[in-house]
């Protein structure tokens, strides 16, 4: 027997753990092609508190009463795959499951040599690979130019600003936590960080910080904090829509002034993006990520809750803005 | 002596006729490369109420006690140039002036015998250079993709849905008045139009008429109507920020819904549109624009207002959305 998490109920608001429930189900057999895998670090994202919705959006709702799925690094016990032997490390989105059964196709090898296996959740994972594609995509960052990151001491965010860096940009970040300012001001060199919480004080900041405007704008937070960004944008302003985190818990939030008049007013770009769409350069961006943390100029930065059942927990504590960097949990 | 309007005042809200003060003034004396016209033709547009105040934007303000300045058609009286004569008609930006003198390289020779001299103010003008080049560089219209246009029936809009038709795209206009709504249907072909005034009603409307979704959506007039088409936005939909002619007079409406949701749940763009960061293209889009027209496949609609002196007047009516097309004072 196994051990899975399910989705109970939706929440309503924000998260709690009576959503969740824990349940033993049978491991299974394996068919030709697949393979036995123990998980050892789960990936907790803002972006599943979308998925516990069943309203449209772009990845399905997760199903009540089914398991909960996420990017999961697991190490083989047992493979029915040539590609695959007992002792590998592999990474991709699995159950929210102790011991389980995927397919070879779904799964990748990982290179532990490297850098520590959790790393392919965080910093060479989705999170890397959303702020380096978003970044470039969107963002198209030139140097000497401005950019703004939101929820900038969050997963995402800390790789965003590291990579404005490497091109040469003049970062802010904006975050919430004097511990995360400091680790962002003083570890990874971003040129101001602002604490969100004191709204007229971004103004005054950010005045201060980004005296010629603002020419990228990567926000994972929205909400009151954009709004104040979206006053210094300049012409051909690029922002990024990456998470709305300030509203998915509370739909009364979801109001404000419309930016639309300030990207009028400035031929400005506005998109959302979805790092699914963006498959196709995966590999290249991985492989850069990982060059450049090779050499030095990318830093990555875990917070990493040990205990498969701190599942619910810790996926809830993201709404709360407590970590730093990328949050994991471990099964040990 | 010569007429001219001035900008007395800033407006609060709407503008009023107060707003502007009617002098006399000196033509005075043409030097080498500038031409003396008389103006015939007067261009009143949405965006001419931003330039009334003095906040920062794409354009500068008109300066207090200083001429109105538009888009003007008008006739050579005499030339200090090579390259106009008497009798010439000519089109540019130009002071709300009866009689003035012009540099000969701010101004154009428009060809009357193609279609009447004001179409070079709206359908080949900088209307329908906005409604081409709008639609192209940041919709992309592909054939089958459905496109909503706002303020349909207004003098860019009715040009927007001409062209998505001219692509092959299934377009729905949103209009405020019986007569364009049956207008838009009957003489331009839109495959539906909606009256915007009831919104229950346009949610109704766009999910019968947009099936599938909406791909493209030019956006001229913002608010609450915009809220509404945000909901049918597909993945990879493209939306265009070209007016928000809700929100110019009252600041208060300029509150709402984020779109960013809706923009990150689908990948979706959101682009602000000023024309004149597309200088370059305005040659090729007038050439195609009038070989539609003499193909039949483009028509132009006008509301000609007779009289200089109506030009307040008639500048402010554009904010009662009265008109169809687009909106002239001719000066006879």
């Amino acid at each position: 027997m196994s051990k899975v998490f399910i989705l109970k109920s939706r929440p309503d608001g924000f998260a709690s753990e009576s959503n969740f429930d824990l349940i033993e189900t049978p491991v299974g057999e394996m068919e030709d092609g697949q393979v036995l895998v123990r998980g050892k670090f789960y990936s907790v994202d803002p972006y599943m508190r979308g998925r516990m919705s069943d309203a449209k959006s772009y990845i399905a709702p997760f199903e009540l009463n089914a398991p909960i799925t996420g990017g999961v690094v697991a190490v083989v016990v047992d493979s029915k795959s040539p590609d695959f032997v007992k002792g590998d490390y592999v990474v991709g989105m699995m159950k929210w499951q102790d011991i389980q059964i995927v397919w070879a196709k779904d799964i990748q090898k990982i290179d532990v040599q490297i850098a520590p296996p959790s790393y392919y959740l965080g910093l060479f994972g989705l999170t890397g690979l959303t702020a380096y594609l978003g970044l470039n995509k969107i963002g198209k960052p030139k140097a000497a130019e401005t950019v703004v990151v939101s929820g900038a001491g969050g997963a995402v965010g800390m790789v965003v600003g590291q990579i404005a860096k490497i091109k040469g940009c003049n970062v802010i970040g904006i975050a919430g936590h004097k511990d995360k300012i400091n680790y962002l001001k003083n570890q990874l060199d971003f040129d101001n960080v602002i604490d969100y919480h004191d709204l007229d004080k971004l103004d005054n900041e950010l005045m201060k910080s980004a005296p010629l405007g603002v020419d990228i704008y990567f926000d994972n937070v929205g909400g009151a904090v954009s709004d104040h960004v979206m006053k210094y944008i300049n012409h051909n302003a690029r922002i990024i829509i990456c998470g709305q985190i300030a509203l998915y818990n509370d739909p009364a939030k979801a109001y404000g002034p419309y930016p639309q008049i300030a990207l009028l007013k400035n031929s400005a770009l506005m998109k959302g993006f979805i790092v699914g769409d963006y498959q196709d350069s995966f590999h290249d961006a991985q492989i850069q990520l990982i060059q450049w943390y090779k050499e030095g100029a990318l830093k990555g930065h875990e917070t990493i809750i040990i205990g498969f059942d701190k599942l619910p927990k810790t996926f809830i504590s993201l709404f709360q803005g407590d970590n730093i960097g990328k949050l994991i949990v471990e099964a040990p």
